[in-house]
């Protein structure tokens, strides 16, 4: 069974090809914009063509933050400092990016020197230096990591919380080295989450050239300032769904098992790693088990989770719903770690059920997959593992280029390859009937 | 030892940039072409940079093929059959490239019907009709082996052969779909082998959207005739050069392991992962052991090798000056499958070696390589394979993306990933330190 999912994915797979519509005719489609509507719709209207016993919305509010516009950041020298000569010679554009959630300048100019800091410890030292500076954080993503999501895991913290860490001293704005080992200079955006005691204060993403040129100059005692502006903003909550289709079991149709990935994704690029692949990853699994005529004792659903990125409460809706109906839900999949091949799979559940699926590797590894390692699931079944101990896991495909990409402009469908993209959908379609097929 | 390695070179690596001073700076090196001698003057250079206790050239003769121009394949429909108007609106021109070793039309055009195979069995079949007819080669790659090294296995007959089996039967010229499961439409080409008994006709691989456009316009039964022109041709033999670093033993000096890439690589692309990766990886293990103060206990050469992609001369010269020598050589070890994320080793020894080897797994495994696999070495270290039952390896790479770009013309620095290539040396590196320390 395993070797004719291969072969169908393999020979007449449609995941590319949806992806290639979800990317290129739709694109970027954050929470609350044009682009969610048409991409909920599609989700529906690709549901039921690639087979659902039955598809539906579930409604969900979700959180409408704009970037409005342009982002700027123009460096300045001190002329008092540098002289005439270097006022007129630079007026360098940094390529900056507003952080997801962030409060801009409402489109107006805030000029304000910068002061580097390298880590939250370094801030701390300079926390009399920080009153109406901008901050700008220089923390490194940590090369020596095998797994890259190691790395963001060390870094991500000073995108989430450096602007509140910063407001606490009363700096004016932040500026945060991007998230990446990428070689070009794209900024990589992504959400933070501000201490609601504290001034919002701006927060911009600058990409690793740019980066490494500003903390240079400073580092040559060249003071710098900055003229920053961003008219991000929240609009008022607004009305999104859940997409979700069903195959209902034959033998326990109630107990429930989920595949998905979030619809959602940031507004410079397409979301194609990020999180298309996980989208077309869990239609295509749809796909392939009605093009087998297989079907599952147990009932699955396929899933596009609404706003992953900037509020999770796609994943919120939809444990709590499964909680009001007091649904029995046996296992959650997702696939939100990018079109990659595939290398293994996190697992969040008892030792006795990580045995069961590790006994399974030995059928998953000639397809690629040759660990399932204890960890977890993905952001948007972590709800359903809180609410009911499910039993959850996410697809872990390499990860060398996932931060080349993620939340950057080039996170395109050109950069993804249409057999690693398949390859994640086989190794997650044989999981998903090993466990209806066996049970956990 | 093994994470110092990974440490140092994840973050001090030099195999990037040295990619990419190779790939733009001087991009393909075809044997014989100027680029080849610049390249051979790069490497001595580079080799001594890293610290190679010794570094030479060694001669060997190399053919020297030459494209001689743009290679074409013009597209005419029988008026008979179509009329005047498609006459008038199709001159459709195909993407081509002579194959590598091929005699062209001596840059004349060519023009004959063309006859559609898609496989040997159907060549055989209609062998009564191929006399002075393009035979149009249309096997395809097939997309359900989970390594494409099986597909290229499966299909590079069509390559290698293909001019000769149909020159037997009369045919003017043959065009071979590429070896590919490439979404794009850049043909690849390649070496072939002349039965030196018949006729050298012209052979020129063909991309896979014109492959799929050329087969349904002839199963349309549109009869279509080809114009083509390529000047491919070879000339005398040329000098070319094995370059060779070497760290020599401080123990057993005489017991030799050789670690080597192949520097010559196809004219239309730069070489990026075939063989740019491999010989970067080469010198990317002399620089890292320096950088570590790391004294090998036996001799470890550091082999950039002429001529692997259409004579072997360079790998057949190192294995017969060795003989001639009586070295001992204890190990080879190649990388020649692109500087992607690494998952295996494949090793050609004895069972008892093979074991060694495996045992030592748990050492890679974090560092992404979970196997070691009964096969074989590269190309180059055959010879020495073949010459004195040296056991050898060779980096196993994944597969999925390396015939979008096998001798296309998209095999550029760009598509390697930094850290996808550095990781490949992290493994090496720490292969041949382990067969350094215990031997095998």
């Amino acid at each position: 069974m395993i070797k004719k999912i291969s072969d169908e994915i393999l020979t007449n797979g449609k995941a590319y090809d949806n992806l290639h519509y979800l990317t290129k005719q739709i694109g970027g489609r954050l929470s609350g914009s044009s682009q969610m509507v048409k991409a909920e719709k599609w989700g529906m209207a690709v549901m039921k063509e690639s087979g659902a016993d039955k598809a539906w919305l579930q409604e969900c509010l979700v959180p409408h933050w704009v970037r409005g516009g342009k982002d700027k950041a123009e460096v300045h020298y001190d002329g008092a400092v540098t002289g005439a000569r270097n006022l007129l010679l630079f007026n360098k554009q940094l390529d900056v990016l507003a952080l997801g959630n962030s409060e801009g300048t409402k489109n107006k100019n805030l000029t304000a020197k910068v002061i580097l800091v390298n880590s939250f410890d370094e801030l701390e030292k300079k926390k009399d230096s920080l009153k109406g500076m901008i901050v700008f954080y220089n923390y490194k993503f940590n090369p020596v990591f095998i797994s890259t999501f190691q790395s963001y895991g060390n870094a991500v913290g000073y995108r989430g919380g450096g602007a509140s860490r910063a407001a606490k001293y009363g700096a004016a704005a932040v500026i945060v080295r991007s998230m990446t080992h990428s070689t070009d200079n794209n900024p990589h955006t992504g959400a933070l989450r501000y201490d609601t005691t504290l001034a919002k204060i701006p927060a911009l993403a600058v990409g690793l050239k740019d980066a490494d040129w500003l903390s240079d100059q400073i580092q040559n005692n060249k003071v710098i300032s900055l003229t920053i502006k961003t008219n991000a903003h929240f609009l008022p909550d607004t009305m999104g769904h859940n997409v979700i289709g069903e195959l209902t079991g034959s033998e326990f149709p109630d107990e429930i098992i989920t595949i998905g990935g979030h619809l959602d994704s940031w507004d410079p690029a397409e979301g194609a790693h990020d999180d298309g692949a996980g989208v077309v990853h869990t239609i295509e699994i749809l796909r392939t088990f009605k093009a087998l005529g297989y079907k599952p004792k147990r009932t699955i659903r396929f899933v596009l989770f609404a706003n992953e990125e900037n509020g999770l409460r796609g994943g919120t809706k939809y444990a709590q719903e499964a909680k009001e109906k007091n649904e029995k839900h046996i296992f959650a999949l997702e696939s939100d770690a990018g079109g990659f091949t595939p290398r293994g799979f996190s697992f969040g559940g008892t030792p006795e059920q990580l045995k069961k699926l590790q006994s399974w590797v030995p059928l998953l590894y000639p397809y690629g997959v040759y660990e399932i390692t204890n960890g977890g699931g993905g952001a948007d079944i972590g709800p359903l593992n809180r609410t009911f101990k499910t039993p959850v896991a996410e697809l872990g495909p390499d990860s060398q280029r996932y931060f080349d990409y993620h939340h950057a402009r080039n996170d395109v469908f050109e950069n993804v390859n249409k057999r690693e993209l398949e390859l994640g959908a086989v190794n997650m379609a044989a999981l998903i009937y090993l466990i209806d097929k066996y049970g956990l």
